[in-house]
């Protein structure tokens, strides 16, 4: 491990120290692979136990050739307080939990073991602590914006008329992987089922799915509802291409759109309404400003563009136009009417304003921000205009 | 929705509805996508509520288009018993909830909303009920079996000499898209991430990894430590295929392995092991017989081959040869040398006894069979021999 890693992940637990320290609790417990690979720069299935002043300990289940100083093998979490009883160590009694991902079963076996009533949550503190990009992981964002961006600029020459939305979208697919992503696509929560992103084209970019992203789509299997559905890529409509910017393990966040033969005056004018909205933000947006602000002034422009009954859907409208990202697609802030989040520095977001349009299809483009100091810095640098296919 | 689709989803609900009884409960709350599909044949984001001598409702908050005479829409789940006292309908005090699915943060909300102390677990109870499938069911599997059947066959066309394993599976995977395949491959549990299943070849089917498959491999991305990792598809060295059977809701489960040129002569033996241990298992599965029973067997006939430090890995060895597969790809029962588990008839079962040997690679098949019965029936169709590609 080089020393910048090292580094890194020191800055990372001490943040987690100190919000065990802030919260009086004593301990923590991390178990979703997200986190503890944001801790220790590698997966294992088990536990990271973490105490203000001392070395973590991982009780690991799973992979069973872990070199680590303070690695112990479990086969189930009651081995905790029974490691720390033998070892000598108190055994905590506040504990925090991430209680927006353990299972309820997980939680009260966890409880059980502890013999405490309660567990305090550190889920959305480790989604703050993340939502705060170093400068070593927004380089990797950069590497990952860089190769999606080299893939979106061949869409020209992937693109072949009559293909269908699907067609499309597989050799989109195989042009990524070979390009790097990894293939899953990793979300926060129960309501974020995806594959690899989305391509969405024609009014199928109106139909409302059960998932939380933006836009819908009605896919192809009923236990995925969301995305391109074979809708045939036609002369006169659009499509958006938003597929997973994860080349890399700190992901990036990227739209761009495309009319198939001519873009109609109705397309041209919305998506150039999207882009006035990301200017706007971007001239704005900073450190301090509250993102609340943000979505108030792109509803404004939305307003006064009269497109409200085409922003962000139709039947089924998202109320946010943009989220941070990072190890998960969907992290803090987001850019919604009552969020009560400010931009802070080192933040990345995808700011993604976008419309659908009935009989023609969806348009806008989403990029991925950096918040600095005194101005934002788009890192998915791409051609944003709405790009005639022919 | 025709009759047979309308009886299926009855008996599923009266299942679930026996369950609540049995439990001496008054009404269970789904909200995995997973089982919400299984008890309504599509997905939403919110809760079914069900109680034993009444129509289900429907707690939706996505989508917005749901057409259903007991839909209720609804941001929160504390809204469920908002309802209920509105309706005049009683507010239950034994609940049974997803507890192996629900996160602590939602079952405790759901504990205050009903103003209850302890939540009844139908996770393992939907697993119990999904792991008998109904004849519409069987036939969605076998689709699912074909479509996964023609992709397989025509590995010896994808494959190229001077191939990594990447560059193959990104072949398959590409075929396996225009195939049919969803995408998106359901598991259960929380260390389970996958993306579309494994290419495993030479030495990497032994590097051992979080996730609880039954090989893992090193991966590319250390966000995905599992499959394919760059190695080379060399001359006198195996492959396995072990891709995800998700043509259909309902999915299959096959592995094949291949070898590069010419097949070491360890390798030919061990792999006719893996097919001796089907044949046995063949013969001796039907309903009514122990899964441990089988396990076994299969573990006796390694011991005569002296193969122990091969089977199911070398540094990490999985302790089971087959489980469950269904919507979800790690369903009961599992084949496991302490599981209680008992073969049903209407059970889909995927066996998978494998090597993996130095030098060489990985080596095995895997089916997926139907229980009946007397005797088990192979789904997978499709040449189980260790194939020589040129």
């Amino acid at each position: 491990m080089n020393n910048l890693l090292k580094r890194e992940l020191n800055n990372r637990l001490k943040s987690v120290q100190q919000a065990i320290i802030d919260n009086e609790a004593e301990a923590c417990i991390i178990s979703s692979a997200i986190n503890i690979y944001y801790l220790c720069d590698f997966i294992f299935d088990g536990y990271l136990y973490i105490t203000p002043d001392s070395e973590p300990v991982l009780f690991v289940r799973r992979p069973q050739d872990i070199n680590h100083s303070n690695r112990f093998y479990v086969r189930k979490p009651e081995q905790i307080p029974e490691y720390l009883r033998e070892k000598g160590r108190e055994v905590p009694k506040k504990i925090m939990l991430e209680n927006d991902y353990v299972t309820y079963s997980m939680a009260e076996r966890i409880k059980n073991a502890f013999k405490v009533d309660k567990l305090f949550n550190i889920s959305g503190i480790m989604r703050e602590i993340r939502s705060i990009k170093s400068p070593y992981e927004i380089s990797i964002m950069k590497e990952s914006a860089a190769a999606h961006t080299e893939v979106y600029k061949r869409i020209p020459t992937i693109f072949e008329q009559g293909m269908t939305d699907l067609d499309f979208q597989f050799e989109l697919e195989y042009e990524m992987r070979k390009a790097g992503s990894m293939g899953i696509f990793r979300t926060f929560g129960p309501n974020m089922d995806t594959f690899m992103g989305t391509v969405l084209a024609g009014d199928n970019a109106q139909t409302p799915s059960p998932f939380d992203f933006a836009l819908g789509g009605g896919g192809t299997s009923p236990t995925l509802p969301l995305g391109a559905n074979g809708t045939p890529l036609r002369s006169g409509t659009t499509f958006m291409v938003d597929m997973a910017g994860n080349y890399r393990p700190v992901m990036d966040d990227m739209t761009r759109t495309f009319a198939i033969d001519y873009a109609p005056q109705k397309a041209k004018d919305a998506h150039q309404v999207s882009l006035e909205i990301l200017r706007t933000i971007e001239n704005d947006a900073k450190a301090g400003v509250p993102t609340a602000e943000l979505y108030n002034k792109a509803e404004k422009i939305v307003k006064e563009n009269k497109l409200e009954p085409y922003f962000m859907g139709t039947k089924q409208q998202a109320r946010f136009i943009g989220h941070g990202v990072g190890l998960e697609i969907n992290e803090p802030p987001v850019l919604a009417p009552r969020s009560r989040d400010i931009l802070k520095t080192g933040m990345a977001i995808a700011i993604e304003p976008k419309f659908a349009l009935p009989g023609i299809g969806p348009v806008g483009a989403e990029n991925t921000y950096i918040i600095h100091d005194n101005h934002i810095e788009n890192i998915t640098l791409c051609d944003e205009s709405l790009i005639v296919l022919k």
